[in-house]
Order: structure tokens, then sequence, then C-alpha cells
């Protein structure tokens, strides 16, 4: 296959006089990290230098600036593609990734999402809604408690049941210990109500402990693990992902992502960094904050992550977007209509707090997605 | 060992009446990411949740917040603790990660670096001066002439020879074919000169691969290896460092940590990130911008990070603060005075433009840490 080139978008804040400057910066400092100077080759001037495509005022003192890279310095790895795009340039000022256009030749050297949507509802074998998730909460529960509440919310309705992202292995949860309780709650519930539930243990950890715990995980037959990769390693992901001894299907967490998002001139796009990049290391569940919860995410954002997850990307399959964060039960018709069918709904506190009676809160956050799709009819949708 | 507390001191932007609101907001958020109302068991609300042990104004509408979380929370190890410290809240606003204080019981799980500064001087044989870094550039350029480029800076009298963090295992220049060629030249110019020259390859890539070509690179003699570790992942770069079978130092890169310190009220400190847990995942060397280059770091951030490379911490090592970022030589002399005798200058492109002879600059660079340390007698530094 032909070399291709990776093309950034970036948003630059900068005076006019000086947006070519610092696009040709960027280049620079992406690639060879020396002054024009020192660049005597030929070959690595036209070819490893970044190359400006396009300078574009979008607004006073903001430019798109378009640069395209040769795709074989990322070495044709997540790690290399990080640093390629926003490395170095993330220690100045003003320059927001607003775009991320992968050739065929690139992403052709990962596998994406192993299951994605479609995956997905079909080991569940719902198609006509979107699915509901629910987090094993509070921290400081003991495995049997953490099991117990599994069972009540799998015999309730809910398809997919995950940790919280900060149960590891802990001596108070030991990984092992609450998974096969949690697994031994699933079987359980799988059996009285006839239906499939997957459940998403989490682990963070020591590199050296993480592997054989997750193909342990696999072998007793989880759903799938939930991963934060930009604390553990957003290869590491992609690696679990793409094991097929492993076999593991993947919910991202966003953890220590945010100060990518919390200056809108400084930064990687939301849509870059929690839709494309997540679906090229392989996650089938993207959680990030929905527009109405705890978190400053607005609708927009939102959309622009769910774009990024669906839209056509070569062989890659689709990820489901999990909005989350403080999603309250009232909200879920709202938010159904803003995110639409291909959405898993995590809710929390919300669910817990409703009653005491877990398996109704569970039966009545199923209620709310089920009801209005009972309306249309399936050729409509 | 008595399990102890990791107490983090947060600057938060919020207005008075809210700051107890806000401290409270994060001991959840950060430990059981629940509503008040669902923690129903004591030991939860008392241990796991995070405890407010101080709030003090310092300024308008600006407070130091002390919170201690149960050190088992993070399972001991760096994945947990980034997590507890900032994984959920960096999705926030306002918060600054200002000053981390780990108790033994915490630290005693982790080794640190493996050489610091005593050992890398030991290995060196070098107790009296800065220390010379310079890097193998610009990418693009193939093993052979990258070992040209090594051999000469060698001869020159550079005590640290490294690739470019860009430098991977791309095609064009292949992590063996380098490592084996530089490493011949590195042993040609220990050879005439009587030095001991050490080699640190850059690797990013595969999750997969890195392990078997890290230890393939030891037992080539390389003398560490450059890191990138929160593109890679904090805990991988701590796993090779304290991998004895593989059995090297390590230099770390801060690529992609800038939007950590961009925002001045929510981020994480640069002391905490470049500065501790650096120095905690096992970093001999840890590179950073100085405060003179091409980068917005002040004379005072880099005091900061070398204060905590340096400062009392149980039983790891200091490490060596390597500024780098653009520097001049004709900035040697200032930058010496500021940053003390345990530095590393890593200078890049100042060093190549400064002539065509790589012996030569070698040369110069050296006099510039080494002419005035000559006046001074060793008693009186």
């Amino acid at each position: 296959m032909e070399k291709g080139r990776i093309r950034v978008t970036y948003r630059i804040s900068t005076e006019c006089s000086n947006a070519s400057a610092r696009a040709r910066d960027i280049c620079l400092e992406q690639t060879v990290e020396v002054t024009e100077d020192i660049i005597r080759d030929q070959w690595i001037g036209d070819h490893i230098v970044g190359k400006i495509e396009e300078i574009r005022e979008i607004g006073e003192n903001t430019f798109h600036v378009i640069i395209s890279y040769a795709e074989e310095i990322t070495g044709y790895n997540l790690s290399g593609l990080l640093n390629l795009i926003y490395g170095n340039i993330s220690l100045k000022r003003g320059l927001w990734v607003e775009r991320l256009d992968l050739p065929l030749s690139f992403v052709s050297h990962f596998r994406g999402p192993r299951s994605g949507i479609k995956g997905i509802r079909e080991r569940l074998g719902i198609c006509h809604r979107p699915l509901l998730a629910a987090p094993l909460k509070p921290m400081g529960k003991n495995p049997e408690a953490l099991a117990k509440l599994c069972f009540e919310l799998a015999l309730g309705g809910i398809d997919i049941i995950k940790d919280d992202h900060g149960l590891a292995d802990q001596d108070f949860c030991p990984f092992r210990e609450r998974v096969r309780l949690c697994m031994k709650a699933i079987r359980k519930a799988q059996k009285e109500t006839g239906r499939t539930i997957l459940y998403f243990p989490s682990l963070t950890g020591e590199y050296e402990k993480m592997n054989a715990l997750f193909q342990w995980a696999s072998e007793e037959g989880v759903g799938g693990i939930l991963a934060a990769p930009f604390i553990t390693g957003l290869d590491f992901m992609r690696y679990i992902a793409e094991n097929d001894r492993i076999g593991l299907s993947i919910m991202s967490h966003p953890a220590l992502t945010g100060t990518f998002f919390n200056d809108p001139c400084h930064g990687v796009g939301h849509q870059v960094l929690l839709g494309t990049l997540m679906r090229l290391a392989g996650a089938d569940m993207v959680i990030y904050p929905n527009f109405i919860g705890r978190f400053p995410f607005t609708r927009e954002i939102c959309q622009s992550i769910n774009n990024a997850l669906s839209e056509p990307l070569y062989h890659l399959e689709a990820s489901f977007p999990v909005p989350a964060g403080g999603i309250s039960l009232s909200k879920i018709p709202q938010l159904k209509e803003a995110f639409g069918r291909d959405t898993v709904f995590l809710v929390g506190s919300s669910l817990f707090s409703r009653s005491d009676d877990i398996v109704d809160n569970a039966r009545y956050f199923l209620s709310l997605v089920e009801s209005e799709e009972k309306k249309t009819p399936l050729q409509e949708r």
C-alpha cells in the first residue's frame, strides 16, 4: 500500500502577521525539533518536516492551519501518533487540535473496536433501543456487597454493569474475588431473566500484573473490561483490545483527560481524543460526561464525539457513546432525544437514590428507554 | 507498616461561600463518585471518602484545600495514584494540584530512580560539574548518519547522548540498527578518549514489542532509555525502571504533558507532575523546558521541579533535572548559575549550528561548564 499522510487541522490563536510563522513552527517542532538552518538534507526538509497544506483565517486572530505529516513518522502506532500530533506543542500556547484525518494506509494497521455497536448489540440481542449501563459503587463496599448490587441491577434490566473506575485490585476489594462473585451474580440473573448481561470490571495497576488478570477475567466470562487509557497508556488499551488470546471488549473511561479540554484555545478536541483516538485504540464503548451532568461538556461537544465514534472510518466498527457523569433518571427522555438510539446511558447516583429497591429502580430506568421506542414501528427508525 | 494517608494540596478558584462545598465535592468525586445520600456505610464515609484537612484562603476567591486520602485506594501503584489525585476532577474547572505529600507506607512500594544523580555521576566518573547532554537529530537521518553524529558528540566531550524523542522504530531509522551503530560509535569514542559516555535511545511503540527491544538494548550496553511516560503510561516507565532483568536507567521526556500546565487555575503543578511523579516512577533524569528557551516555563517553575527532584523523599535517590527546549550555548553560564551543579544541560540546535565541526562545538560546550568550576575550589561548593 502506498504511504499516506496524516492531516491535522489545528486552530491557532495568533496575530495575523504571525500565522504562517506559527504554522511553520508546528511543522518543525513536531518532527525534526531543530531550527531551519540545521535541515540540510532535502528529503528531510521535504518529507519529514510537516507540510503546511492550508492556512485559513476563521475569526479575529484565529486560524485553521492544516498540516500534513508523513505517516511513517508514527511508526504506525498510537504512541507515535499522539506524539506527532501534539507531543511537544502541548507545552506551547494557543494550539488546538480540531480535526484528525487519517489515511487508510495508517488505519489499516489497527483493528479498532472488537465488537463495536454491532457486536455489543448482537451479544445482548437488543437492537431496538439505547442500552442501559450502571456502575457498581460506592467504592469501599466489599465484593459480596457489590455482587449483591450487581445481581439486583441485572435482575431489574440493566444491560451492562461496570465497576466504578476507581476500583482496581485493592485490599478492601480484590479484583479476582470481585469478578468471581459478580460473575456468579450475573449468571444467576441471566438464568432468572433469560437475558444476557455484560459485566465490565475495572483494573488499573502494575503492568506486570494486568495482563494476567485480564486474561483470567476473560476466562471467567466477563463481558469486557473498563480501561482508563490516558492513565494506563492509550497503546496499552489497544494492546488489550486487539489481543485475541485475551479477547475482551473495551469500555473506555476519560479519567485524567480533562486538561486537554479545559482551555478552548489550547488542547485536543473532544472529538479527536474521545472520538477518533478511542475508536482507533479499540474502545467499543466510550464513556464521557454528558451535557446536563456535573461536568462542563456541551451538547455540541457530545454530538461531535458521537460523530467521530460512528462516522465511516475504513474498516473500523462504530463505537457506542456512553454519556455519563451525573445523569438524572428524569433527564433520560431528553437525553434519548439528543443522543438517539445508538447510545449506552450510564446512570449511577440517580438510579441508587430513587428508592431502596434497586431492582425496581432498574426496571424504571428500563421503562424510560423502552416506552417511546414501543410507540414507533421499527421500520420508521 | 501502618497504613498512611496521601495528602493533596489543591488550589481552588471559587467564591468564598462555595469553598467548602467544592472541597467536599473533590472528596466525593475522587473516591466514591456518588452523592452524599448514597453513602450509608460509616467506614466508607469515614475512611474511603477523602477528608478535608484544611481550607485556607490565600487570595481573592482562591483557596488552598488540603485533602487526605486513604493510601490503599491507589492499590499502591501509579495509575491508581494519578486517578486518585486528579482523574475525574481533571474534567471539572478551577482545580490545581499544588502539592503532593506521600507517606512512607505508600512510597515504600516504589524503588524510585535506579541510578539517580549519584549513580549517573558514578557511572560517568564526574562529580565536579553539570553534565552535558545532546540529542541525535534531526529525525530523518539514517542510522549511519546518526551514529556519525553520536561519535563526534562523544569525542568532543558530551557525557550523555540521547535520541530525539520522536525517534522510535521507524522504517527510515530502525531501532536495532540505530542502537547497534550508535553503540559502536560510543565504544570507539570511549576508547579514543578514555571517558565513559552514556547513550539513551528512544522507543515508543506497541506495548507488545517494547519489552523485548528494551531488554535487547540493555544487552547492547546502552546507558539507559528515553521514555515519554505521559504517552506510553507512567506505570509502564516505572515497570521498565524497576525491572532488574532489563536493568536500565531512565531519562524522561515531557511530551504531551503541556495541557496540565497551560491554565494556571486548572491542572497539575509542574513540581508534582514533572517532579515527584517522575521521580517516583523511576526517572533518573527528567527533561523539561528551561526558562529561556522556546516554551513558557518560568525560572520559578524550573526551581520548583528541581526541588521536587532532589528534596528528601524517604529512600528515593534524587533525580537530575535536564533543562532543555531551545537552550542557546550563549546562555549556559546564566543557566549554570540558576540551576547549579547537579544539572544535565541538554542542547540541540545551538550546538549544531555553531559551526560544521561538531567535535569542536561539543568541546566548546564542555568548556562553558568546566571553566568556572575550575576557578572554584571544591570545598567551597
